[in-house]
């Protein structure tokens, strides 16, 4: 196809109405979609239909602790549950502690703890100045819990490698930035993950902070779309040798493996981070909802059930990817005005378009029926400097919808580029 | 039986022979006998075995919200749970979050809120001086927290009718006093519910903190043992009488209702207060567990079916109660050694030895096998100026064991006792 740089200004008229005739066509079919936020399907959901079956008079309630998960106790969950993750996060299991149904909590947890107790240094919320780095595009709830708590929020640019470390290491010097969010592995939204050089420079940073600490956000740890998913270094492992181990605080979930609304989520860290988190939790939990672990665990008792389970959602939601990115290869190449990422696993695409016009494309489809990610969410202070990157969440739509999602999608883009050029 | 007080010499020490030929006749049974916490028995648990078959394909998974409840979304809950609170806590639906397995969870993190940012004021962590009211004997997690947070802790007496609410309306002049800590009905470990006149004081109160609060725990709301249980008040409507509706915080849970580690929570309050705590909650979490929630009012779909299931945990349980209070009965009666509650609901028994022993009550139920609550747990600091009082929490041990550590509480009772007096 012709670049809309390239055409002459009647050929860029005569596509406008085209565009136009596309855009009145798709708005007489009244839609509904929805590719806001990182959701499942029904389909994925029904995946996870049989656990919810679990555990019951048959498989018994007292896990391997020898404890009636139906009952108080066990402040960091059931050992089944401790394991499954450090085989999912690929660490020892003394380093796990396994929540409840949420990550995001144990993150904005982690981080009010900083600012009242302290995270190994004096409470946060008495520094005048406190600031916190932001590899964007980015996890908009990430930068939401730290701009909530009055940290100054730093843009860290990121590219298929990961966050520019050379960005990182500079800013680390500097004793008021104390710590940075990443997503390490198929990063919302780009879907890119970590070269081993990035997560070895993470595990050598000398940050001036001694409670400096990196939230590595492994959501995606084992969401592959494709069965030669990207590999990530593991950072634990590299901190270990460094001497660093007690900067990382890990955290994953199952919200995409089994349930959003009803998962298991958990945190890890070297000995002394857990020792100084579980001092928070004893005042704050008895614990978590261990027969909620205990079904998880009696569905997918280890990794290799885990990677199965994934391998099933992948059938469903690689479809979607592939809708979108195809409808967006068949009409966006060649045309100079958008970018977009292929990722391997996770749950987003992103998608520049033309500097500029990123909101202009959100209002378009909004017209069209089609709520995208709040456009400028994935910046520090819902800001995207350049007004181009749009977060696109292809699993929510059914296998019908997406088709015409992504249509949609493509003809905003072109809408909205051919609006500024003309 | 004769007093020990007015016992002679001779019969105190013949007496005190008879305890320890009994007290060296319980040690050789080699008891593992755990009264420690307010924990229910497996035949409780037993009762919501039902409950963890639900929700299913069959009934379905999407509440009346319209929204799936395995999938993200409903900060405050479904429909149905905030319901059934309303209807356990006779509140307006409106007033109710519903929420994960741990309303202590959202104890901590109002006062968490309020340390940090404020509830209704300035952040209470940049008050040189802050003070919490604390109605003792009282739950020692309340205090915790608020120790944790730096509060003075201030030590309200309490009676058959609650605090005293002459000291609780003095002290509140003092704008420091930023809060204080209820159990309202069948109070922990008390067993004693507020009189009407009471609740109308509370509601009444003038503080000089304009962001003094409440914290009213309602965990023995439907927690009858018998079928006339007592009658609390309702705060909520006494506040909207007296104008001051933003001055209580209501909490709730399911947790003696169906099962300790995985039942449901809420909380209750105006809708000032509600708006101010979801203000926190959005950038904590996107939702609480809905599936266990949905699970929950599939089980209990209104109060009536909560009363039945507390009917059938009150048969499990009051036995059990009553093998405690008819062995006080029997062999503490008329020794002037003990005074202990008898409540008409709730979890505890209140014990209060002779002063000064019951920390030597605990050391020889200990070495009888019999494990206490931390003896002084029950005061702020966990420090009972009397060294008297002791929770008894008769509903772990089994139908069968309850009644050998009757025996050995009274054994220990008298032993102490005699071993102070002699």
């Amino acid at each position: 196809m012709k670049s809309y740089l390239e055409m002459t200004k009647e050929e860029r008229s005569a596509e406008f109405e085209s565009i136009k005739a596309q855009f009145e066509h798709l708005k007489t079919l009244k839609l509904s979609l929805d590719m806001s936020r990182g959701k499942p399907g029904a389909d994925d959901l029904d995946l996870s239909n049989e656990m919810l079956k679990m555990p019951n008079e048959t498989t018994g309630f007292v896990g391997e602790d020898g404890v009636d998960t139906r009952n108080y106790g066990l402040l960091d969950g059931i050992k089944e549950a401790k394991r499954l993750f450090a085989e999912i996060l690929e660490m020892p299991e003394e380093t796990i502690i396994a929540g409840g149904n949420s990550s995001l909590t144990m993150m904005f947890d982690t981080i009010a703890q900083g600012m009242i107790k302290g995270l190994g240094d004096k409470p946060w919320i008495f520094d005048e100045k406190r600031k916190f780095l932001c590899p964007a595009p980015g996890y908009d709830r990430h930068f939401a819990i730290t701009e909530y708590f009055g940290f100054e929020l730093i843009t860290i640019p990121v590219d298929e490698n990961g966050p520019d470390m050379d960005m990182v290491e500079e800013y680390v010097k500097d004793s008021s930035v104390k710590g940075i969010w990443c997503v390490p592995k198929y990063s919302n939204p780009n879907g890119t993950t970590y070269s081993d050089e990035v997560v070895r420079r993470f595990a050598n940073l000398k940050p001036a902070a001694k409670d400096f600490h990196i939230m590595w956000d492994n959501a995606y740890v084992v969401h592959d779309l494709k069965d030669d998913g990207d590999k990530l270094l593991n950072l634990y492992d590299e901190c270990l040798k460094a001497g660093s181990e007690d900067m990382p605080i890990f955290f994953a979930s199952t919200s995409k493996v089994t349930l959003p609304g009803a998962g298991i989520a958990c945190m890890a860290g070297s000995p002394k981070t857990l020792a100084m988190i579980k001092e928070r939790m004893k005042f704050q939990v008895i614990g978590p909802d261990k027969v909620n672990q205990l079904r998880h665990t009696a569905f997918l008792p280890d990794l290799k059930a885990v990677k199965e389970q994934m391998r099933k959602h992948a059938e469903i939601i690689r479809p979607k990817f592939e809708a979108v990115l195809n409808e967006f290869d068949a009409t966006l190449n060649g045309l100079d005005i958008a970018k977009w990422t292929k990722p391997n696993g996770g749950y987003f695409i992103s998608l520049n378009v033309m500097e500029g016009c990123a909101k202009r494309v959100g209002e378009l489809c909004k017209e069209l029926g089609l709520v995208l990610t709040k456009v400028g969410a994935t910046y520090p202070y819902g800001k995207d400097p350049h007004n181009s990157n749009i977060r696109i969440a292809p699993t929510y739509p059914s296998a019908e919808d997406i088709n015409t999602a992504a249509k949609v999608l493509s003809v905003a883009v072109r809408y909205a580029a051919l609006e500024k050029l003309i």
